[in-house]
């Protein structure tokens, strides 16, 4: 039975095993430096749908049924869907959810919302309130830009600190048998506001609220950087990446040799012209579903944290001249088996 | 430890107690039919805040802060706050919480979102993950008529189908110890969509969703309607509520005698013009934690089903002339003592 050490970490006694990934990618992201470990890579991302909306709701709902489908399960089997998107009430994931016979928790937790269903789903499980459980995410380019920023029709001109939303849906299946990855901690963020006004300044505002929860996942589990192969954050970007590696190092972390961020990774920044890196729930979520997972498989890595990051803004709360909150939730995964 | 009986439901056997409730109100709802169970009503809906949102931050974050108070309790004792609003990327919840120092699950259900934190923070309670949890939710006429249908300055009409958003927010404090109402069966919903189009019959939309979760409810429990003292959904209004009487008689329920809509009984219809009822995050949250709760304390009640129910719909969705799907979460809740 899980137990609460220290005051935002919870200890995951019977290990919930990750039985299960897939991760369905754009073909942007398709042509990006983790190719080789997504499970499908779309041809087109509006998937013969009306529009970018409905299409980021089809990709979900493949994501979701793949992961069921390639784990040897059936809908029937599945207890929960824990699930979010970046859309106005999170039409893709609803959407998505329509067409499944599944109870399902509705998430929000912006680009941290992978980790968010990710430590709902391990505690379902862990709780034995279920015995299969999904946590999915979606994102897509198109909708995002046009609901955050500015249609795409307008052709604007990107700001050098900004992050490409990444176009995709990723799922993970998590039960309690098997020797399979299986998640130890789940370390929940507090929203973390420093005044970052700028929506292309979205690692700025985000890295302090990575960096509150890395440091509380460090002291809760009496563990420091070194007790993981890898340390993964969500979308902070080159940016927000340089900035997590400073503030850390005041408290006495040093990650620099052993993190990587999922943004920061998922695109050939230079070539592929997305600036800053990747975001959106999509990009922790594809990242980790498809190179970690597969890394944990193989035994690659023996100890991963993810900590998926959220900027908590809206074009309302941005209009209206607000700041920009952020929040990041910690995972701690390790590879299973002998 | 709790327990999953049937399909959709899970029996919580430490039954969490709700220890405290909070709920703060607009001016239109404290001239309504429940006046006397509000523990405030405001007198302005803005809240000296310069934009409807804010008022709803604002008055969400009075009620978190105002039930942890009046419980005698403070922000480090309370574990996780599960909380949800109507409003694109839940900006009302997220910037409330920028002023908490509480670990944060952003939750999106629409109406149904407080049925749905409840059972979150319930199951936290009877997992163990947790001392104290909050289940908190609001919504604001204001900010939801120009987000979800029109600007108010437009003057537009009314549907007679139409509901009218509740303006408040309310908060329950969950932990383990004393003789307060607790909570012992969680039932989570699926979304059901029937097709329904016009943003105006979100009673329609959601009956569907409300009859199946009765339904499984009363299956995976082997109760029947006469084991409650009231069944009450969340915000269906006088059209849905009708037509969840009558589909439930099709599978041998019938909840006529003591059934009521929290959004048929927070208004005076006929001279408040509130149509079809109210309706809102706020709506089930603050007739839940203020009447029900109280009828619960007084013994009034013994056993109460409260069902919240969600229209998953966006202004996207809707122009692109998409159908709303519903979802509905129910929590038994039996009073507490001797």
């Amino acid at each position: 039975m899980g137990k609460r050490i220290g005051f935002q970490t919870v200890e995951l006694s019977s290990k919930p095993k990750i039985l299960q990934s897939y991760t369905i990618v754009g073909p942007k992201e398709g042509e990006g430096p983790l190719r080789e470990y997504f499970h499908e890579i779309l041809s087109d991302d509006m998937c013969d749908c009306k529009s970018f909306e409905l299409a980021e709701s089809k990709i979900h709902y493949k994501a979701v049924t793949s992961c069921i489908k390639s784990a040897g399960k059936k809908e029937a089997d599945i207890n929960y869907i824990f699930a979010g998107d970046l859309l106005n009430q999170i039409m893709a994931s609803t959407f998505m959810a329509r067409d499944l016979e599944i109870p399902f928790i509705g998430l929000y937790g912006a680009c941290s919302t992978f980790t968010e269903a990710m430590t709902m789903a391990a505690m379902a499980i862990e709780a034995e309130f279920a015995s299969y459980t999904i946590a999915s995410t979606s994102s897509h380019f198109s909708s995002a830009e046009r609901q955050f920023r500015l249609p795409l029709e307008m052709g604007s001109q990107r700001a050098p600190s900004s992050q490409w939303t990444v176009t995709g849906a990723a799922a993970l299946l998590i039960g309690r048998e098997g020797n399979y990855p299986y998640i130890t901690h789940v370390t929940t963020g507090k929203v973390k506001d420093y005044g970052v006004k700028d929506p292309n300044e979205m690692g700025a505002a985000m890295a302090p609220a990575a960096v509150d929860t890395l440091k509380q996942h460090f002291q809760d589990t009496n563990r420091t950087e070194k007790d993981y192969d890898l340390i993964v954050s969500g979308d902070l970007g080159k940016v927000g990446k340089a900035i997590t590696i400073e503030l850390l190092k005041e408290y006495g972390y040093n990650i620099e040799s052993n993190y990587i961020d999922c943004g920061d990774e998922i695109f050939h920044g230079e070539s592929q012209g997305t600036n800053c890196g990747g975001s959106g729930a999509a990009c922790s979520a594809a990242v980790m579903s498809s190179m970690i997972y597969k890394g944990l498989l193989s035994k690659k890595y023996k100890r991963v944290l993810l900590i998926s990051t959220g900027a908590l803004l809206s074009s309302t709360s941005s209009l209206q001249g607000q700041s920009i909150p952020g929040i990041a939730h910690a995972v701690a995964v390790e590879c299973g088996g002998d």
